[in-house]
This record gives structure tokens, C-alpha cells and sequence, in this order.
């Protein structure tokens, strides 16, 4: 193949970056987007080259010129969505969670299996440029076996309570990238989970039965023990950073700021605030994202966050929950044999 | 009073350390120094104007000239020679921990109470230039109500096996110095700890029933979570780092390096590791953790750490051990009943 | 106008650079290039749409539709082409310098400013987050009046010798970029030029009568005193910081480094070196840069650095290579009495 | 020799902080203080274990149980001390500069020469624990032959008046100890000397005629070029900063700061300013210094910086005072040529 024709399904703010990254790419032709409401989308989308939009993603199926769909629509829409896609054959980019469901997700993926579509999840972290390096150094060997991970993640400001409601909860809503950036970082699975977690930002989350601080030790089959630190709530902005700790050294990453300006005065030495959020600090790797993607279309290239990535970082967010409702350590094998 | 007599119980490297420092105050008389082998601190006692040298301690106790003791022989002694120092009158700084049992500490901290001599416990890193900045700065409500305490301790080597196995295992020998921090940094107490543990970096460790990796989960009476991680060896060098991350901000505390200097050649950018290990490290702290003694003494300034502070690190000590040893979380209050 | 349209004149590196950062622009219509060579060119030119690919490029300025020219040919060739295309009523983005003449550039400026046409010189970095953080904090008088300027500008390697002979030497070449720096921070005109100028990394330098290492001091007509240092060959990357001191605090700005990774072991720590050379280190700020372009064109806003920038930064160019000959400080006001 | 006894010649600011640094070393025996004003230091210097306070600089002179002398008088004073100390054959510390006029320090340091004493200039910033490394990196050749030297030099505010007058102006004063810092990290001598001066921050400065902002450029004799910007105030404290850029990389120095604490709030990210002057920046480096004189008089090692670096740095202040007041760029064997 030597150019992608793809439908992108849902027109949300992640729906529309990621239009207007692959826009870019030259081996990239955008065709067809769908969402259930078109009027405010129309001249954004026509601006952008799209020849067709539609309410019903049925037609971006349907259609044999498209190769591969981006799913951007609401959690709770995506299993029927792929398993349409998958069965119409086309390959699939989908936003994460896959669903809020592990049995779902693993139905989901089965069809997947099936159809032997490519299909991509989007956990953007692992495409951007300072967490790639860790990756990259950890595995190289550079540190050693890691013994220790360690994970900042704390937004910038709490999303607003009609989002919270429908966000399947903080662990598989926030922390799930988190979940994927630990697993992606020790190279092996979690198999203990333990949870603190509480609402200190805002009585919404607890009136939703939802929380907005915690701290979650994940343990690896491996014998590393790792520590995630969320919060909704970091007013200096958004706060990404890690850290993996080893036999031989140590590699970190801080965060990402607009500029490297220094100022200082009688009051002391002044450097600005983080990035802002998710769009400002992953603009790069949003493109890189759908790069890889790309490429795995056009020449095969290994898909970086797969189904199966998709799912145990579900795993993991469901024992997180389980284990700060009960207040006890929970077993990822347990939660599997659960389902079953 | 306008200058103190001391004696000091136990000439190991501590002691000796506290001694020389010590020698710097105007305000201080080195007398009487004690320890069971003398001979090989002879020459040292002399040059720094000691006047007597026993292997006695009770001879110090019972020099009416003598204001104060510090106790820096073995914690298997602490007890017995805090008890008899305090009957005599004379004021105890104590090396951390008092005692390896709780009860014991309790019962001790009783005695000390009924005498009414000034004791303090040898908590340096209160008395860190950074550290007790970031005490400030929390308690000046710069960064708001505390949602999250994170501390990195990592020794830059483990001690040797005959240490390990007089040391009461490493939450006790080395945590413990971590657990005080907690309280000083988020200013209340624990309510509850859940460990994971285990040895990733000397078998020693765990022939000896002790770890050398450790993540440590605490809960606050405030509301606050806190972490902590240890490790007995980090090649990069002693990793002593803080940050309390609250609703208005995060302050946080990076590791002294012995220079500044940063050389970039082709293969990237190198600055110094971290000052190798406590001596270096905390070389000023120990200083001014002896001048806050001789101020409680000689113009009644309130102790920085005292009896109460050694005995809540050891409660926590005591639980993390059962949370390790248990597998699941461990309340502060059933420890403290446990004991009764 | 709701839409530019834009030919340009000049396919070599920086000429691509532009076309691929307009396309990116929803209100640019790119129409024609023209380049003496343009065989190598017609792929890449077809690929981004333009229409029209001619080795003359006074059908750019013969076609009526077009709006704005972005002259990205050789510098000898500017003069001419500049005037040819005022003439014709094309607004003008011109890569600097404008000539290699300060006469000549005098001469073409007054074309342009009868002809009325929109002006731009490409001092590209006067739009790099950094820089313009530290013009903006300097304006706004956050560091009180400026006393010292100082810039740190070292490429790193040098250029191919074929390239030198016709640069202009390094002061109208590299240096020119550094001079407009000096003006756009201090905010005034320059007054004195003394310079300190080697051959220390390729004797190829010198044997072209050009220089590879220098120190450049400035002097401002208010009282600010500068210093510049370049190097054709920083082997650690392009060295891209500045810094101005002032009677009530001092900016600085550190170099971009691709990620912000640090990776600390036995050795000591590792960061990145910084991002290579100016593709990498300038990428947003080329695309700022004909932004503001733009703007100028569409909604009248101020060009930001105009035609007498082009002319100041020659003139204290052709005053750097006059002190460097003479080993004398020299005058700016000699070097334009010198040209009359 | 196994101990040193020690006179001090002058017991200002700089006297006091040498003894109470002397006192620490077990080596050394304080015996007798001299000052013009004795009645202000007698409980000092009592405190301190001085035998002996007098007016009377010749009875250290005529003691022939003290074998060093600090001269920490006036500098007009120097001159016969020295002289005076040399012929009495003790070993001489002397402040900087040795005398304000490069003739006298000449015929002082042939006397000093024929009698054979040990003698030693107190440039301090040659043990500081920054500069002292990179020293030692461009001497091993990390950095590859050095073709750029940066040093900033600031004070966090001026003298008063009083001193000023009697300072020998700015470049003799304060920029003396950038001279020596430039020789000592380039390894060679300088050859010519050029200088932009003026007075920004204070007219007493000028009123006296003297300066308190500049840049001087220097070359050096094997082919490095070097900058230095001198300040008599930074008003966010006192700045200390070299780089030297080489073939094969850079070496720089940043600014000591009290603590590492980084505070973010919405504001921002803020951090300390540096160490606020000399006696905090270089509390350490003091110490180190004589110690280094100690060593050379018991051990007989190489003294750091001896008679001929003191009068090397008065050539080059001579000669920047010169092109401050010619305007034009000044060769060092000129100004020895115009001493003879």
C-alpha cells in the first residue's frame, strides 16, 4: 500500500487532533468523519479536506476505499464499534480504555484475533520523546534490572462533573495510562496491586463515588515494586514525570517546560510552570503516535500498544479499584480468574 | 548556665563525629569520654582536649561537673544507660533508635518524663539545610493543605552482614529515619503503613530475615498519603530527596553535589553524582543538630526532636515490619494496643 | 485579503523549509517556485501542491495573482531580485542578509520603502520561545535598565568550504544573526564594535581570510555594554543562550535539549547534549517566523524585524570584520559616514 | 616542622575570618595578633587562645617562636610588612593585590625571592570546590585545547565610599581575582587586555573615578580568547560563574545555592539565589587556602599561587585600567616595558 485512506469516528476533541495530525502525513488521505452531531463540525471538517461526513459510521464501514479508522466516540460505544470495524476489515486505531469492561475488552479482542486487522491502542505516552528514552535506556540495560518505578501523574485541573460520571472512575480514566507507562517502562507484568486513595481536591469526585488523590503500589512478576502518585489537581500545571531505579544507576525524566527562561531578582531564582496539559506536553508524540500506525499499514512496522496492552492495563485499573474498596492488597490473577 | 560539660558514651564513628563538632562550640567542655575498647582512641581524646578516658560510663554519670551525656554506644545499651543518665540529672542526646522495642522506648521516655533532664533524639536530617526548608515552607502554607509526602533514602552500599544483623533490620535501622522526616514534613502523625518488600540486591539480606528494597505506603491522620523508597545500595551515590505536594503547590529537594560543574563533550552532558553518603551529606547537619541541644540546655529552646518523636518512628518502624511480614496494611492505634 | 499567495524564489534548504511551514497555514495558497536547478526539485514541489516550477523567477512577479515572495536564492542575488519584486507589488519575506553590501542594501531599502510593500527580514530567531521570552521580560522592565548583554552563539560544525567562500565571512554570515539579537534585547542602537577573531578549529578559515572563533563587544547607545562569543564548532551541539543583566535582576535562557532524561550511575549523571543545529533547535520558530509574515499581510500587524533590522545588523557586521582588520574598536556612526 | 605558629598582621574583616579558620587546624599554634585598633578584638582574639594582641606589627616580626605571618593589613601597608616578614624569615600568606603598584610589587617579591620564605597571595577562589574542578578538567585535556574563557563576576552590592576610594579601583580591587582565575584556568599568560567600563549602578563610582559595570576581553599567549563581565551589584546576590570552551567540549560552573529547594505554585517554579556574598560562597575555599599554605610549609608542597600570580594579575589590572581610559585595547609586555 502506498497511501491510507481513513474514517475517523467521533469528532471530539481527540477525534479532530488526531484529523489534523494525520493530515500531515502525506501518505494520509482523510475521507469520511462521522459523529452524532455534524452541524458544528462541518467547515472545521471540510477545511481539513474531508470529502464526506456523516452521523452514521456505518457509511465509513461500508465504504471499500477507506483502509483504517481512528475510534474517538464515547467509551461505552467502542466494543461494537470495533468488532463492525473489524468485521468489515478494516485496521483500527482506538482511543483507550478499549472499554470499561476486561470481559468486554477481551470479547472485543477476540473478534479482533479473528479478523487479523491491525489494531492500535492510544496510549500516546509511549511515543513521546522523554519516555520513549527511559524505554529505551531500561531496556539497553544502561540501569541495570530495575528494582524501583516511579510515576508522577497529576493533572492540572479536575475534568467537570458530567465528565467524571461517565469517565469509568480515576484509575481507569487517569491512572490507566499510568498502568500502560509501568508496564511499557519494567517490560513486564504487574501482579499485585495496593491502592490509598482519597478525595482531597473536590467533594464531586466522593459524591460520585469517585476519587481524585491516590498512591497505587504495583508489584512485577519480576520482583520490581513500582509507586504511581495521581492528582487531579496540580496547580503549577501538568506534572509527568518518572523514574526507574536499578542495579547499575538510575534514569528519570522531568517535566517539559515552554521555554528554559530563568529570571532572577531579589525574590529568588523563577522558571516557568510545566506545559499545561496533555495537548501542549503530547503535541509531538500525538504525531509520532499516528505515525506508528501508519506505518505498521504501510510496511508492516510492529504495533507499539496492542490490544493486549489495552486489556491488562484494564486488569490493572479494575484491581486498583478493588483494592481501595476493600483495603487490601489484590492479586491481578485473581481479578482474571474472576472474570472468567 | 553559660557553657556545658559533656560526656559522651560510646566513641564509635558517631561518637567521635559528635565529639568533633562538638569541640567547635565555645560553649562547650568536652570532659569524659567512655567506651568498652579505649586503647585505639586514646591519641584522638587527647588531641581534642578530653580530659578523662573510661571504659565506664557510670564514672561520666557520676561527675557532678558533667551537664549532659550523648548516647552513641550500641541501641542494645540505650535503655539501661538513658535510664541511669537521666536518674543522675544530666541531659541525653540520644543516637536514633532509642530502643529496638517499642516497649522498652515507652518505658524509658517514662523515666526521662519523671526527671525532667532535656532529651533529644538524633534525628540530623531535621536539621538539613533542605530539609528543614521544605518544614518551612509546608508549615508556612506556601504549598497549601499536604495531599502527597514522597521521600527517596537509597545508601549508596549496603553496611556489612554483621551490621545487618545487629542493625533491627532495615525499617528499623534505616526507614527510621524517613518515618521521623514524614511526621516533621506533613506535621502530624501516621495512622496507618503498608509495605512492599523485598531483596534485590544482597542475599545477604534475606538469609539475615531483612530486605534492602523497600516501598513504603503511609496514611495520615490528615488525610494525607504519603511513600517512601529505600534501597540499601545505589551506585550513583547517597539519593536523599523530598517533596510534599499540596493544594496550592509542591515543594521538593533535590541531592547536594559535591560541585557544579557540567562538561559536555560529544558523548552528552555530566555533572557529579551526589555527595557520597551521610558524612558528607549531612556534615553541616550534625553540626547544628548539636547546637540545637546546647540551646535547649543553655537558653531552654524547645527541643527539634524528643523522646516522643523517637518512640512514634519506632511504632512506625514496628508496623511496617508486621505489614511486610503480613502481606496486608497495618494500623498505627493496633500496633500501640498490640503493646499494651 | 482572506488568503496569501505565495511564490517562492530559491529551492535550496531554507527555501523548502519555508514552502513545507506554509502549507501548513490554512491562508496560504502556495503557487510557484522557481529555482536555476528545478529537476531535483519537481517531485517534492508537486508533492506540496505548488502549481508552477520555473528556473525564472520573473514569472512570479510577472503573475498577478500572486500576493508575497519569500527570496531564499543566493545572497548576491537578493538586491536585484528584491527591487524587481517591490517593483511589482509583492510583499517580501528575505532571508538575511539582505546583501553583502551596506550600500546596496541602503539602496534597495529605499526601493522598498517607495514601492510600499510589506518587509520582512528571516532573523528567525526573534520568534524562538526562548529569545522572545527574554525580549519580552526585559521590556517589560522585570530586570530594570540592561547593563550587560551577553550571547553564547556557537554552531556545531563548521561548514563545507565551498559554503565559506561565498558566506560572506562569519561576521555578515553567522555573527549577523547574534547582532540582531543584541538590538531586538537591548532595545537600542549600537554604538562602538570591538573584536577578538581566530582561525583555532580549521585552517581553512584562514586561509580564505575568514575567522572560526570570536569574542565581539558591544557597546549601546544607552550605556548597556554587550559581548558576544561564537564558535564554528561546538562539538557538544548548537550552543544557543543568551543572557541580560540589569539594575534589578538578569534573564537567562539555557539551550533546548531533545528530551529531558537524566541518567545517573557509577559514573556520574547524563543529560542530552543539546538539540543539534538550527532545523532542530529553530523548527517552531521558523514557523512563527512567516506566521508573523503573514499577519502582516492579512491583518496589518507589525513586522517584527523590517528592512533597517536587515541594515542595522549589516552595518554593525561590516564594523566586527573592520575592528577585527584594524585590531581597534570602531565607531558604527564611522562605518555609515565611511559608506556616504 | 610538625606545628606552625602563627602571627596575624591586621585584624579587619579578613584577619578575623583567616584565625578563626586557622584555629581549626591541630597543626597550627595562633600566638600573636597585631592591629592599629586592639581594644575592639581583645575578647575575640582572647577567645581564640591569642597569647598576644599588640599594636605593633615588629614584635611578630622579632618573636622567633612564630614561623608564619598572615599580612591581612591595608594594601598600602603590604609592601614594607612583607618586606619587613621576608627578611625576618618568616613565611608569608599575603591579601590581594601585594601593593597597587606593579613596580613595588616587583622589588617586594625580590626581597621575598632572596630570602627564600615561603609565600603565598590570597586568591582563594583557586581552592574553591567549583573552580578547583574545572582547573583540573581543562588540565586533563577533557575539554581539548581551550579556545573561549567566560567568567562572570559579581557582587551582590558595592562597597561604600570609604572603600572605594581607597580600593585601587574596580579592576585592582574586584576584577584582580578574575585575572588570576583566567590564568589559572587557561594555564598561560595573557598578552592583551581590552576593557568597556562604565558606571551604571552608582555616580560615587564615577565621582571617584572609578567604574562599576564592565567587560574585558583578554587574549591569551597560546591563542584562547577570554571574557570577563564584572558588576559591583547583583541584586539577586553574588555571582560566580566560568566556562571554558574547548576543542573537544565545555566545562561550566553554576552558581552555589543555600539549598536545592524548588518551590511551584500557579506563579511558577522558584528557587533560591545564590549564596549571598564571599564569606558564604567561599567559606570552604578560605579554609582549603591555608591549609594549602600549611602543607607548604610542613610538607613543603607547591604553593598554589605564589608571588609571581599575585604580580601577574597587576599587569593585567594595570593594563585594564589603561584601555579603560585610552579606549584601546592594551598589550601586556607594554606595560612592562613602560615599568622599567
Amino acid at each position: 500500500m502506498e497511501r491510507v485512506t481513513i474514517g475517523i469516528i467521533g469528532a471530539g476533541r481527540i477525534g479532530k487532533l488526531h484529523a489534523e495530525n494525520l493530515i500531515q502525513f502525506p501518505q494520509v488521505k482523510l475521507k469520511t468523519i462521522s459523529d452524532i452531531y455534524t452541524s458544528s463540525i462541518t467547515q472545521w471538517a471540510k477545511g481539513l479536506g474531508f470529502e464526506q461526513i456523516t452521523t452514521d459510521y456505518c457509511e465509513i464501514l461500508n465504504d471499500s476505499t477507506i483502509d483504517a479508522v481512528f475510534v474517538c466516540s464515547p467509551t461505552t460505544t467502542h466494543s461494537q464499534i470495533i468488532i463492525d470495524a473489524a468485521r468489515a476489515g478494516k485496521h483500527i486505531f482506538c482511543e483507550k480504555p478499549i472499554s470499561f469492561s476486561v470481559e468486554e475488552t477481551e470479547r472485543v479482542l477476540e473478534v479482533v484475533k479473528e479478523t487479523g486487522v491491525i489494531f492500535q491502542v492510544g496510549f500516546n505516552r509511549r511515543f513521546d520523546h522523554n519516555f520513549k528514552k527511559v524505554h529505551d535506556t531500561v531496556k539497553a540495560g544502561t540501569i541495570g534490572e530495575p528494582h524501583v518505578l516511579k510515576i508522577t501523574s497529576r493533572d492540572p485541573e479536575p475534568p467537570p462533573a458530567d465528565y467524571i460520571k461517565n469517565s469509568g472512575g480515576m484509575f481507569m480514566d487517569m491512572s490507566i495510562h499510568d498502568f500502560d507507562m509501568a508496564r511499557f517502562l519494567v517490560g513486564c507484568e504487574v501482579e499485585e496491586v495496593y491502592v490509598q486513595a482519597t478525595s482531597l481536591i473536590d467533594p464531586v469526585f466522593s459524591e460520585l463515588g469517585d476519587v481524585d488523590t491516590a498512591i497505587i503500589m504495583l508489584t512485577f512478576e519480576n520482583g520490581t515494586i513500582g509507586v504511581i502518585d495521581n492528582s487531579r489537581k496540580a496547580v503549577y500545571g501538568y506534572d509527568q514525570r518518572v523514574e526507574v531505579f536499578g542495579a547499575k544507576g538510575v534514569v528519570s525524566v522531568q517535566n517539559d517546560l515552554p521555554n528554559t527562561v530563568e529570571i532572577s531578582t531579589m525574590d529568588g531564582s523563577w522558571k516557568e510552570n510545566p506545559k499545561h496539559f496533555f495537548l501542549e506536553r503530547y503535541d509531538e508524540a500525538y504525531k509520532t503516535e499516528v505515525e506508528g500506525f501508519l506505518n505498521s499499514i504501510l510496511i508492516g512496522s510492529k504495533v507499539v500498544c496492542d490490544g493486549n496492552d489495552g486489556l491488562q492495563a484494564e486488569y490493572i485499573a479494575k484491581a486498583a479499584k478493588l483494592s481501595y474498596v476493600k483495603g487490601v492488597p489484590i492479586k491481578l490473577k485473581d481479578i482474571k480468574v474472576l472474570i472468567k
